[in-house]
Parts: structure tokens; C-alpha cells; sequence
């Protein structure tokens, strides 16, 4: 049976699975202070072009958004996201967990919009009841949103403004970095989010890696002791390499990039299938996720032979569902699909 | 420079990375969900003789105390341990962060007396003001200890029949279990573990893994919904095949055993070099990590040439340093230690 | 200058301060362990016609949402409430702070339905990805509603039937329960809130008291060592005598439906003192807290010899504001107010 | 039957109900907005001779001492106290709900000593793994002790440069505060307090009030955002007249430090009667809190006609218990108990 459940259905990319086998035998110190690490962080800051940029390796995306958000928030303050964020929903009160509210806003699509936040931000401020409120610390996006869709340059502009108007930082939540930044629809480089936002995390564990997110403080502004907190919060890795090696691999020779272009040419395809046959869109993704509209007898029909993802109920007699490409997903694959659908 | 700084200096067991390497664009389901994870499951089960065990894969060892004791106290409750065990000293309060209280008690040679608990859970619960007291509800030990000691059969009996007379459980931290079970001094197999415990985790990332330990609930005790709560603390890994895959290999062909035997011969043989040389045990470990007492100037001179751990200073002259073997200690870097000291 | 501004203004009502007077010197235990607490919880599960209930004394009332929300939810639940709930909006994130999201639904006049409620359990468990996201694990609702509205029987039999078929309990923030229950509107009793909700609390504060909350648990479901938790969270009063002594009193000789029955008759002139003045209801509230629409310039206008609250901004010319009556309202002070508006 | 049980068994002074009493109708706004709150700050912030000190009123110690500490920290840093300190001990876990670690060293007679404090600080920093272990944050201090002894000037003076010297605050819980001040062994003012630590409250409760203690932030040094902190953790008192009026009573007209010194004088002689009959002191404490070592025989017998407090255990034969007196304790009583005992 073929899948396209998700993006983390598979491994590593090969890259990966190579240099950590090669380096196996050579002995580092542990929690991040190895070489390997040292060199990815270098490697990255390159890329990004934000040369005083401060990066620290994490293994999972809710571990990361907990520990950013908890970290940089004061203990008074929430984080605003879209009501569909993934803080907001899927990471089971991690947030919250640590002490904080999520301040959801209505999300179009996924995305919030700087004006949206901005009122926001003057209504709490207007409030005479704010000092009973929990005060908004930071604004937290995904690129790309849970729905796939991407924030323009000017929308990411104005949401950065916005944000360093009122003195708060802009978290952008990049799981699926690569997947947005080689989208055709995307007008941003990485370079831009580096500047655009307070600090944002390059997603591994959905491109090309085993485990792994690289969270960069872009602005000298990484938490006081930041070790000590990602200790305290359970996740400071012992064999930091893993994660070292991994990216560092990701960020040589374009790989990072290569392996992201890759999922979006599969994704186009894979969406052109369904247009072909007639199927319709839910909404019109530009990146690795897509979202269609089924009948429950088509969704049980295909169950029998291609994994899927249910993403809601669209009505009594339709599902929208999602099918989603990677780094990994093979042509031959893509090919089988439209045999199926 | 050779090093014998931790046991977790080097990546994984070869045959580790070949089990990654040869699955590794297989399909699976994210989550634990995989069909490696549940196969480790099934192996561990066996080979702790325990077939009603629920077994869960994490990625790290401050993580795993975290979670586990989180989950098993009640709200009210705190968890008993020795003042040098590591959820007292070296997870950087990531047992408070979750709420709770480490209730310690003073250690001897790093371990708990079965008397000791006895008598201190008496005391509580005859203290009229115990209703402003936190309660203890779990006993944390650690086989072996973080000095590398061994709790005996008889010791682990009495400590398991004062848990279950006072209806707490006994939770068995195993980051370096293997090296434990496989020292001369042990008249313990992990079946013992498994009966006299309510709860104790099987370290990977110390034995041959690239990170990993697996929980086992002994008793038919796992906390409702952990996965959930797994996910709610950060620690629910994606990819949980990279957690199922070597915990799948280390527990075939009795690797994991041998592994850890092999650190043991490591230890002795280093141990005895010491030994030979004249110079003073700190503490007279059974087990892969051995603590010896060097002048200040030993220490200096030695750390040009091989890594090692400062423990504690012993006086103004001397200080306490451990060097640790493992799974990946070469008989040649033992070789050239004994030339060096 | 008179004061509307809410029903916290004044002290306690004279026989509060009068009992407290005379049993001053008499010497009793602390931490709610007095005779006086007692004696009040005895007349408080009279009132209430439920023997078997368990009754605490607490301070306010962000305290006893915090305690009785943080112990009655298992760890990996949050709590339903309207987007307008006091625990939603106006508590600081006292709930988040002790690690629970509060599940938001859009109140309809500050309440939820039954119907709706019923949705989001059933949406929520079929829900694939539920393991990912905080459980439901109790309704909250306030009676009468931030916006001074009240539940029917029928409504709040609905949510009680809802809430037992999916085993949560429906607890009753009772801040102003006096006033919703003396209320012409209201067709509920204090025994009827008692039968149909699991936990709810007899609001003190505003209802002629100093401070203080009645928790009352009424279906033998008091949280384990209550009273531990209570100290955990830093509310347990030494002197509970001061919360025993006020509550006995209310609740002696009918004197808190007396008093709550002042307010209404006030709020009831009150009303139609606006109303006569030809002023637009914002929402017909038939309890103590009264909303109406008033111009900027009016505003400012009565601002100079009446206090009372600005709610919220209705649109640019105008402003909804909140006059509350108390047991303290003095009849001179709404004739005062008659001849200002 | 008289009691010696504790210091909080009867209700408030007279001056301090009479204000209340007298003050009932006055209509004041909420949370601490109140005319009397700012009077008392201003009257508190002369007799301490600390005019730039920031002041806010809270209910309670456990209360009090889990938001001073819990808002003084960083979330990485934990508070040290004696192993004796009411935090380490009768607090039910507060700071560790708050996140906190208590990293607790050996009290000498309840005292923590400076150069303890200086070691212990200096090998935490000289601790190659102190980035893994929880950061001193804070000293809490109490003063009077839980043994009711006293520090000298010159203790208190080095635990003040220690702190200084670590740039960590000094915390004092004064939870009996004018009881050590009014002891004829102290050499310490109230304004010296004031001098010689960061933060410390004046306790209410234990010395005339019905509740109530007083938080000092002496060095400008106020946590930001503090009343939504309080707010937050469920503190915030709505009618804070009720607390205002207290202090402003408390501290007019000397009242404080008189109700301190009556309860001294009182202490004296009840300490004087045990001596004069031939008990055995525990300890010799200077403040109003007395310890003995009695037969459990003559522990049955007394408490047959006195309530005191068994405070533990001091052989198989013998008790140490407590008798406490206070600003209530009446010359009557202490004849009738020269009688008994």
C-alpha cells in the first residue's frame, strides 16, 4: 500500500543516514557541544545570512514551540495564533503545559492578518480591565500554515511591523520551512524570514531528517541560561550529533532546498491528478499538502489502497481529506495514485 | 585524544544504523504507531518475561523521569529519592517543573535503604501536620546509581516490599541498566527488574543507541491517556520508528547484553590499570563508571592527553574524576591509557 | 460621589461584622477545622437540600475556579467555558497557570447551550487526531452570566444531561448565585443548582461578605486530599473562623436570599429609571449587573458624580456600560442617580 | 479549655475590627484601588523608613511566599532555604506548583548561615554541571525562625552581602515579624529590615489581624505587571479595603509593635513558669513561640485541660511540643496554665 499520510512517513534522506555512519566512531561531547553541531550552526547562519543569528538543535516541532514560547515569553503573557495553529490544537495543552494561554485569533486559511493583530494588540492595550487579562507576548504563524497556504511578503512585513511596534516578538513556526520557501507561489527567501521574524525554527523531521528542528534567535535574543531551560523542559539531547550531523548535511550543497523543491514538484503533480479527474479542491495549496473534497464512498473506496490522511468532516456525505508529498515521495508512486483516484 | 569522558561519546551500535539504513524508506505511521515499535514491544516483553507490560519509547533520560513521574503521582504528591540522584542534582529541576517535589533523602554510595523509606514514610504519615506536607507517592531509585553501585537482590526485595505495603510505586531509572545487569556484582536479570518494580525504563541512548529508552509499566499500571500526555510534555517523537528500529535490534540476538558486557570487561580491565598504577579508588564501582581520586596535578597533566569527568573536588589537593567505558570502548584506547597514567 | 461601579464597593453587611465582633476571643483551630465552619457547612447542606454534599471555604472567586477546575480535571483535560466566561477572559490566566486550557465556545449572551456543548463532545472524539488535543473534561458555567443573563431549568437540565452522559462534571461558578436566584426571571432554586450541577460555588464577596466562596461538592466527589491542595495552591486561610463565622451567618435566618433579594429590587428600579429616560438596554439582564448604551458624551457627562463601569466599546459614538446593584445599595443613592441621568 | 495551640487562634484586635466597622459603608473601588490600601503603604513606608519601598497587600503566608518567590525568579532558578524553612516544609509543595525548586541546606537552629550560603553559592558556579543543575535564584530567610529564634545584626549583615555580592535577593518571611522585633534579644529594627533585604512581608495574620500580610519590595524591585501576577495565581482579594484597613490600624499608633511585645512579654513568662517547674527547653527560643521536651505521660495528661502543639517526636518517652502565645494571650491564661502544669 502506498501513502502519502504525511511527511514524516519515512527516514532520512540517504545524505544523512550516510554521514551519520561515518562519524559514528568519532567520540564528541554530549548535549550540543560536539563539532558537528558547531558546524551546522555556522553553516546556517550562512544560508540565512544573519551571521550573529544564535541556533540551537531541538528533536521535535511541539518540543520546540513549548520551549521557544515558554522561554521568551514573560510568565504574565500568552502567545497569539490563528485559531488553527498548531499550538492552538494538535499539541494537546503543551502550551498550556507550560503555564501560558494561546490567544487565538480567527485564521483565514490559516494565516493571520496584521491588521487583525494589530487591533488586537490596541483593543487589549484600551482595555481598563487588561491588568486582569493575560497580556499578548508574542505572535506565533506557521510558513506554511496547517492549511498549506503561505504568507506573502507583504503580509509577513506587515505582521513584522506590527509586532516590533509593540515591542514583541514574531515566531514563525517553519515544520515545513522548505515546502513554502520553494513553493512557486512564495516571494520569500529564507533570508527574509531570518530578518522578518524574532526567531523561527527550520523544520528536519518533515525534510530529510530523522528527528530535528534548528531554532534560530535572529535578533541577539536568545532566553537567558537557554540549556538549562531546554534541560529542564526534558529535551536536551544527549547525542546532540544526531541532530548536528543531520543538519549540517541538510544545509551542504543545497541539500535542504533540493530535497524541499522536490516535495513541491511531486505535490503539483499529485494535484494536477486530482484537477484532471474532476475532483475538487478544498483549498488551493501552493506547497506539499493537499486538500480535497471527497465522498465518503470515494474516501472508503481508496482507503483499500492508498494511505490518506481525514483531515474534517465537510458535510454529512463528504470528508476533506489530505494527501501529502516529501523529499520522499517517489514518482513511481504519484504514478500508482493516478491509477487509483 | 582518546575519551572516556561519558558513555555516550560515540553514534549507535553498527548494527543499529544497518537496521535504519535497511528500513528506511519503508512506510510507516508517525507516532509509535509503526510496525517496528510494536515488534520492540513485543521482543522487550519477552525478555523481561513480563507479557501484560506496556512498553513506551522515548528519546531521553531527564525526559523519561519527567513524564514517568509526572504521570504516576497525583497531584499532591512528590517522589522519594537519594540527594545524589539524578532527578535531584543534574535535570536542572525538570521534576518541579512539572509541579512536584523531589522528597530526598540522604543516599549511601548513591542508594536508598528499604528502612530508611520505611521509617521516613512512617514518620509522615504520623506527623499531625502532614495535610500541609507533600505527600510521597513513588520511590526513584537508580540501578545502577550515579556512583555506579548496585542495589542487591535482598535490597531491591525490601525496597519493593515497603513500596507495596504502603501502596506507591517503585520506579527503576535504567539510563545504564545493561551495564548494571551485566557487572560481576549483580545477582539481578532484568526479569527481576521488571517483577520488582511498578515501573522502571531500559536506557538506550547509554548503550548503544542514538538515543532512546524505553518505559515499561509493570503492573498494568500505565497512566491513562499517556500518549497524550507524552504529546502535552513535548516529547512525542514523529518518527517513532527511529526509537522502535533499535530498541527492535538491540533486543534481538541478545545485543543489548552483550553490549553492555562489553563495557563492563572495559571498566574492569580499566579499573585494574588504575589499580596497578597506585592510585586510590574513589568508590569501588562494579559497574562502567569508575571513580578515582587524582592530585590536582595529575588531573592537569592528564587532560592533555585523554578526556575524563571531573566529579567533585575531594580536598584542596585532590580531586574525584570518573572515566567511563561503554559499548564503544576500544581495547586500544584502554591500551593507550595505560601509557598515559 | 455615588457608586454603581460593582457589587464589591462596600464591606459586609452589619450581621456579618456583628458576629465576627462577638465571637472574637473565643479561642478555635485553624485552617477550616473552627466550629464555626462547621456549623455553616451543616446549614449550607440544609439549604442547599443536600446531606452528603462536601463543603470548603475559599477566599475569592479566580481562587476557587483555580482549585476546583486544576483538581477536579485530570492533567491532560482543559475545561469548556463561553469565549465570555470570567475563567476566559478576565482571571489572568489563573487556569493556564496551573497547566489547563480553557476550551472556548461562543457564548450566546454569556451562555452555552446544551446542543452545543453535546457538538463539540462528539466532534471531539471522532475526531482521529483527539489523542493530539486536550480532552474536554469539564463544563464551566456561570450562573447568573457575566452579562447578567440566566440559564432556565430546562437549559440547565439540558447541560447537565450532557455532561453525565459524557461523564465530565458541570460545575457552577456561583459569584452572584444569590442574585440569579432571587431574580423575578430566574425558575430555579438553590437545591435545583445543587441536583444538577456536580461542583458549584456560593458566591460571599459580592453577596455581603468580606471575602469568601462556598465550594460545594455534591455527588461525593470531593478531590482527594482537598484540603493539601488547597494549601498547595497557597489559598488555605489560617484563620478560616473569618470564612466560617460570614458564611454561617448568610446563611442563618434566610439573610443571603434577603440580601440578594435587595439587589434585584434595586436593579429592577434601577432599569427603569433608564428606561423611563428614554436609554437603550445593551441586553435585558434580570439580575443585579444592569448594561445600557450610552453616547461618549454622556458618558463623560455622568462620569463626574456616578461611578460605574465602561464594558466594552459599541461602537465610535458609543459606549456600553455596567451598573451594578449590591445587598448595600442604598435606595437614596438610586434616587441620587434619577435626578443625574 | 485555654489555648497555647498557635498564634492565629483568636480573630483580630479590637482597633482593627472597629475600623472596619466603622469604615463598612464607605464605597471603594477593588483589588487594592482602595483609599485605606494607599494610606496603609504610605504609613508602612514611614515606620520603615523606606520611602521609595512598593507595598502590596496578600492574604496569606504559604500565599504570599509562593508569589514573592515564584515572580522574583527566573524560571531556571530555584530558592535557598533551611531544611527547617516553612517553604522547604509546611508549604504542601507551593513553590514547586510554582515550578520552583527549594534547594534546602542544613539549618542550625532554623538559621541559615552566610558563609554556608557563600560556599554553597561558590560551588554551585565552580560546578562544571551547573548549567544541568537549578540556578540559585533567592535566600528565604525567616524572621523570627520556625524554632522562633532570632538572627543577630551581624548574621543578617553577611547573608545581606552574600546576596549582594551573587546579585540574588534576600527574602524575609516576617510571617511573625514583630514577635523577633519586640524580643528582648533582638538588635534589629524594622527599618534595618527594610535595609537588609531585597523583599520582605510583614505578617499580618499571626500578629492582630484577621488576615492579611504585608509584601515590601525595598530596592525598586518590583516584579512588572505585579497585581496581574497576584491576579494569576489566584490571589487578587476584591474588597483589598479589607486588608488596607488592617495595616492602616496596624501600623498607627505603634499598635504593631505593641501587640508584638505584649505577646513577648506573655512568652516570657509562660517560658519562665516551665523553668520554674523543672521542664527540660528544646531550644531557647526568644520570641513567642516556646518549646519543650515533656513525657509523653505528662503530653496525655496536659492535654487534657491545655491545647498546645505536638511538634515532634524527641525520644521514645518524649515529645517536644509548642506552646505558642500571641497578641490575644490574657494574663488569666497563663495563671490557669501555671496551675496545670
Amino acid at each position: 500500500m502506498i501513502s502519502f499520510e504525511n511527511d514524516y512517513s519515512e527516514g532520512a534522506h540517504e545524505k544523512l543516514l550516510k554521514a551519520l555512519v561515518e562519524t559514528n566512531m568519532i567520540q564528541e561531547s554530549g548535549y550540543g557541544e560536539d563539532e558537528f553541531s558547531k558546524k551546522a550552526m555556522d553553516q546556517i547562519r550562512e544560508v540565512i545570512q544573519c551571521p550573529t543569528a544564535t541556533i540551537r538543535f531541538l528533536v521535535g516541532g511541539t518540543q520546540t514551540n513549548q520551549i521557544v514560547i515558554n522561554t521568551m515569553l514573560d510568565n504574565y503573557q500568552g502567545v497569539i495564533a490563528a485559531d488553527s495553529g498548531h499550538v492552538s490544537t494538535h499539541e494537546a495543552g503543551a502550551i498550556e503545559f507550560s503555564g501560558h494561554k494561546v490567544l487565538t485569533l480567527e485564521g483565514k486559511e490559516g494565516k493571520l492578518d496584521g491588521y487583525q493583530v494589530s487591533q488586537y494588540l490596541n483593543h487589549f492595550y484600551q482595555d481598563v480591565n487588561h491588568e486582569h487579562m493575560v497580556f499578548p507576548g508574542m505572535v506565533y504563524i506557521s510558513y506554511p500554515t496547517e492549511y498549506g497556504t503561505l504568507y506573502t511578503r507583504e503580509e509577513l512585513e506587515l505582521l513584522s511591523r506590527v509586532c516590533r511596534k509593540h515591542e514583541i516578538p514574531l515566531y514563525i513556526d517553519g515544520a515545513r520551512l522548505g515546502y513554502g520557501l520553494m513553493s512557486d507561489s512564495s516571494d520569500l527567501t529564507i533570508a527574509d524570514i531570518a530578518k522578518l521574524s524574532d526567531v523561527f525554527y527550520i523544520g528536519g523531521t518533515k525534510i530529510g531528517a530523522l528527528c530535528g528542528e534548528a531554532v534560530v534567535f535572529t535578533k541577539n535574543n536568545e532566553p537567558k541560561h537557554f540549556v538549562t531551560r531546554i534541560k529542564q523542559q526534558g529535551a536536551l539531547l544527549a547525542k546532540g550529533r544526531l541532530l548536528g550531523i543531520q543538519f549540517l548535511t541538510l544545509f551542504s550543497d543545497n541539500l535542504y532546498f533540493e530535497l524541499s523543491a522536490h516535495a513541491i514538484k511531486m505535490a503539483n503533480k499529485l494535484k494536477q491528478l486530482f484537477i484532471d479527474k474532476g475532483y475538487q479542491l478544498y483549498i488551493d495549496s501552493p506547497t506539499n499538502q493537499q486538500f480535497f473534497i471527497l465522498s465518503n464512498k470515494k474516501v472508503a473506496e481508496l482507503q483499500r489502497t492508498v494511505k490518506f490522511s481525514i483531515w474534517e468532516s465537510y458535510d454529512d456525505a463528504h470528508q476533506i481529506v489530505r494527501f501529502a508529498t516529501s523529499w520522499a515521495t517517489r514518482e513511481t508512486h504519484i504514478q500508482e495514485l493516478s491509477k487509483i483516484i
